[in-house]
């Protein structure tokens, strides 16, 4: 790999930083955590956007959340088909493997993702339709849930509602997953849906009594 | 969604925590955020492992970085069949629309996704090689590489390699992606290869001059 | 003491987002406990053990039990010999100077100290058998009732039935001071003997009329 | 022992409501916690008093922390004589057996065993003198402390200095217990100091660079 650089001086300057105070001040606990393993207590699905900071809004230790981020923080339905499913491997290897008790998916406002896939369907980003567009392929999955908002005339609140649906379409498709499904019915895990607005700083859990999300 | 459950008040008192502290001292960037969108300078592809804290390490603000993490921070070569490839998505995400600068793939010691992949291709992990293992299908992209590290008689020193392996296996692949290829070569993006020891709290990089990884 | 360390930074957000929420939600209270001094009604003797939440079962209040905890929930005999008794002075402090209504022993499932005791009693645990081992010396309080469980061959069940004991034998030792006795005979104190269940979130009290722990 | 009663109602009500609230929601983690056993990451040592609420403070989920309470947050030094000694006990499973990364001495204002203490060492409390007294007993560990708050002349100013060496001479006395010596110099525990102000709801760290303890 001739092409790989050296790290950017400021993050090297930040590493040391870090290396000289959090990671001294913790150095028996990073210790433990490298001979004894990880034990979380939950894996974390969110999205890659850089506004969600998943370890700052439940002021995560080290060593608590399993955590997966991609766009949209989508979970694709069981496919056991001999592919490459990343985000498939990371929720059977947190849940099989980790034995983690939750699993919580985290939505977010302004989502890329969720808009791409609104203009994808209402006919406003064609590069997203093609084949090769790996961003509309991914977004593929929530598309089935575009007939719900399709009629909402505020743009934003379309968007928001969208947001919600890739939260709860992640939920049902995790349901799809036999050895997810088998230890939700034996109460040995539980899912949760959660959706943040990035500007308020707002939390909303999905709510299945209500069929609504509302402020934890 | 009738099996979604309340998020763990625990959870909800530190949320409650961080909102009326980090956010309340924030309260302007977040809703600059949100409103003017993310501008990351660069994006991170790092494991799911709870005890890697990609923000910590870097000193991260909200906005910073884009990140995707999933399973031994492998990205899969190009192959644009029209199928969901999440890691791919992200990649085209952070580099198509949001034009990152940089992409940083960081890697990690004690990683359980290579060691499945170093137990699935010495035989003593049959479940892995089973066709429905979402697991071992996806370490199939690092399965190459073991030859290289088959002859290492430290197991220790031998998940270690094979560590960095994957992050090579992740820049090469990269370069197969024609628009990360063509960024690269035109300066617009670089590419860097991480390493970090857990325990030791140590950060090791990629250097394409001396092929090797060496402390930062 | 030139050993100490700074407290890890996720305990210091922690501590804010609590100052910030549940202190600032009742300072009136928490200024009114220090100056008015604690008045708590019970005193609860549980086990360190970390699963064990005695706050979260009895949704206490500040100010309402003063709790000791010590491994496996043991009270030793009354042995005024002018050496340092812990647990005794924990005892003597809540029934004489705070006069509180309740002692409540509290044990649990799965207890390691417990566990520790069945090993060492059954040749298993030479090292908690030295002279030095402080747990070892410690759980000698629960070492007599062996004998009682010695017959019963399900380990599990045989586990359980001293975790019982070790309650038994703390209200047994809790009336050998004499300020306990009399307080509980002129009917100003009661005692109580509990036993919870992690797992099944399971809680049951021990009946004097039927000798026997029973579901509350 | 015929002595035990029945729990109060008032405790069998709110151990309903939790079972069916909190237990119910993190049943998946409470089973999880039951069958693969504890991996606390610090053993905090706290007072009994009602007022202290460590896992409020800290944001504590099941399973984070290890805790020890007794009178006055105080560690005797090491004495492994054979005798019965809880807090030794409890020392030696969390740093032995736990291997805890940290162990937190949290001392706090008002505490009524060093304002006992105080009033024995000015003579104003003979009953605490005497042998049988366990309290007094107890608080001999930090007798030799007074000479040092001796001529402060407020008495409020005094007993703040006084819980301030308890928190101190705690972490010394801990230094003395040989494995927390070894680990510590190891770089594989940490020792941390501090001192909690009931009414303000403040949060003070014992900083060994500076000899005094300064808001975290």
């Amino acid at each position: 790999m001739d092409m790989a650089k050296p790290l950017p001086n400021y993050l090297v300057q930040r590493y040391h930083g870090w290396k000289a105070t959090s990671y001294a001040e913790n150095e028996s606990w990073y210790r433990r955590l490298a001979s004894d393993g990880q034990h979380p207590r939950a894996m974390i699905i969110s999205c890659c956007d850089s506004r969600v900071h998943v370890t700052s809004i439940f002021g995560a230790d080290q060593g608590e959340f399993f955590i997966h981020r991609n766009i949209a923080n989508l979970v694709p339905p069981y496919q056991p088909d001999g592919q490459q499913h990343g985000t498939s491997a990371a929720v059977e290897y947190a849940v099989q493997a980790l034995k983690v008790a939750h699993v919580i998916v985290l939505g977010h406002s302004s989502c890329g993702g969720v808009q791409g896939c609104l203009d994808m369907c209402q006919g406003n980003a064609p590069e997203l339709d093609a084949k090769d567009s790996f961003v509309g392929r991914w977004m593929d999955i929530l598309r089935p849930k575009y007939e719900v908002v399709a009629d909402i005339e505020d743009p934003k609140e379309q968007a928001r509602q969208l947001e919600k649906h890739a939260v709860m379409t992640s939920l049902e498709n995790l349901m799809t997953f036999p050895f997810v499904a088998e230890q939700v019915k034996a109460g040995e895990l539980t899912l949760h849906g959660l959706w943040h607005n990035i500007g308020e700083g707002g939390l909303e859990c999905y709510s299945a009594d209500k069929e609504m999300f509302r402020p934890v």
